[in-house]
């Protein structure tokens, strides 16, 4: 069981700030990391499709004899999560519910906003994780469809990017100029942290915190595997698959924090 | 082999502006459309995925019975129409060629600028077709990633679509301020005709006429199958099949030019 690799799957790469946080937290882990960059984006499309690939991307894992599914894919998580946890034997941990309790912890106010994709915004799984965890909470959300191909094309703190960001945050603290905290629900909008801090702060007229799933994910895979397992002082071996490997070395990167040492294509 | 349908299919709905062009060219034939919209967009991804999708789209359309394969889908027609063509038993008509033939045709210059996907650029395909058909023409290319995402969020004329399209149309104008004809090569880009025929001739100083391949493919058809087929007077029939149905009740009519009165779903 100890030796056995942790899965972490994603639509693309943008699931590497989860392996970087993991590693981080548990350096002696092995882990199998897969995104599925042939397919990507999954958050414009419906919860069928969603489900249909996510459980291809699972399967794919577990094949690999996982000790524990990590789903970096924040609409994966928030539209297949119960389907993907009835279809394995071991843990499966999503990225709504630890993001939601990292916003619920990080938020004076109780009044948090969420963005995400379309279709994770489309499935108000973000507002019952924290309804969940603080039911006196109040959840605003609005899908920023454009934020993850401005982070793909390297636009994330300039003009555009400023009026993109403003478009979508005016749209939600509109309707809560009280929002303390913003919950990145997409593993592409870290890239975007900066300009989206500035201008929510700037809307708001005080200072906004913006959150994302990738520690507290870590964190709750420290609570299911423990601290001991992996050799002590050994590093973990990482083994990434891709179903596509265009931009990958550009792309990669930016979420691991380092380049990609080699990767193999699998296809789904 | 009159009674057999024209088979057209693209990665998403972009490819009903060439089921409009086919219809009003060639109104009594029956249609087969495919939207391959659970896996789009195959702009940003390798030659070998997209061959591998294409194929499959392919594929489907011949199970159809069709008597003509036309790939509405630039990128596919870039990179995968020799494959398509040697794996077929009917005509493949790509979206390339037609394109380079009206910048040719609407070129007094011969100055002709390409924007495209990533992968339809990286191809040098309209390069290598426009070359065929004027081998004296100077064609100046630019990928242009955001603009499909901008088209589908419907930005299609505001500041934000105007800064974009200025920032890559300046990387083109730069190298080649004589450009009078600009290749829309992307089924999505013509939403953005306008704004991209107003900073085009802007940066010219002089106007810049935009074209695309959606007329030039019907042209195509139109000699491939002739015009008798179908009974005389009696309308063709339009079958639609996507692989994902989210928000196509929206974004199908922006190409299509009128509702779409029904599809399928299909798994490939």
């Amino acid at each position: 069981m100890a030796r056995q690799p942790i899965g972490i799957f994603d639509s693309g790469v943008g699931g590497l700030t989860v392996v970087r946080a993991v590693r981080a937290a548990l350096p002696g882990e092995d882990i199998v990391y897969l995104g599925d960059t042939a397919r990507v984006p999954y958050g414009s499309k419906s919860a069928r499709t969603v489900e249909r690939y996510a459980r291809a991307c699972q399967a794919f894992l577990l094949g690999h004899h996982v000790k524990l599914v990590m789903i970096a894919c924040n609409t994966a998580s928030a539209t297949a999560l119960p389907a993907l946890q009835a279809a394995s034997d071991v843990p499966v941990i999503g990225a709504v519910e630890p993001g939601a309790r990292s916003a619920v912890a990080a938020s004076r106010s109780k009044r948090i906003g969420v963005i995400g994709t379309l279709s994770t915004i489309r499935s108000t799984a973000y507002e019952r994780a924290i309804a969940a965890l603080a039911p006196d909470a109040a959840v605003t959300t609005e899908a920023c469809p454009l934020f993850v191909p401005l982070a793909e094309e390297g636009w994330t703190d300039d003009d555009i990017a400023d009026a993109v960001a403003r478009r979508y945050l005016q749209r939600l603290f509109e309707r809560d100029r009280a929002i303390d905290t913003l919950v990145l629900g997409c593993t592409h909008y870290p890239l975007l942290r900066d300009v989206i801090e500035r201008v929510a702060g700037e809307l708001a007229g005080a200072p906004v915190a913006a959150v994302d799933s990738a520690s507290a994910m870590a964190a709750a895979a420290v609570d299911t595997v423990g601290t001991s397992a992996g050799d002590a002082g050994a590093a973990g071996s990482l083994h990434c698959y891709v179903t596509d490997a265009s931009r990958l070395d550009e792309l990669a990167p930016r979420f691991l924090g380092e380049p990609l040492s080699g990767f193999d294509l699998a296809d789904l």
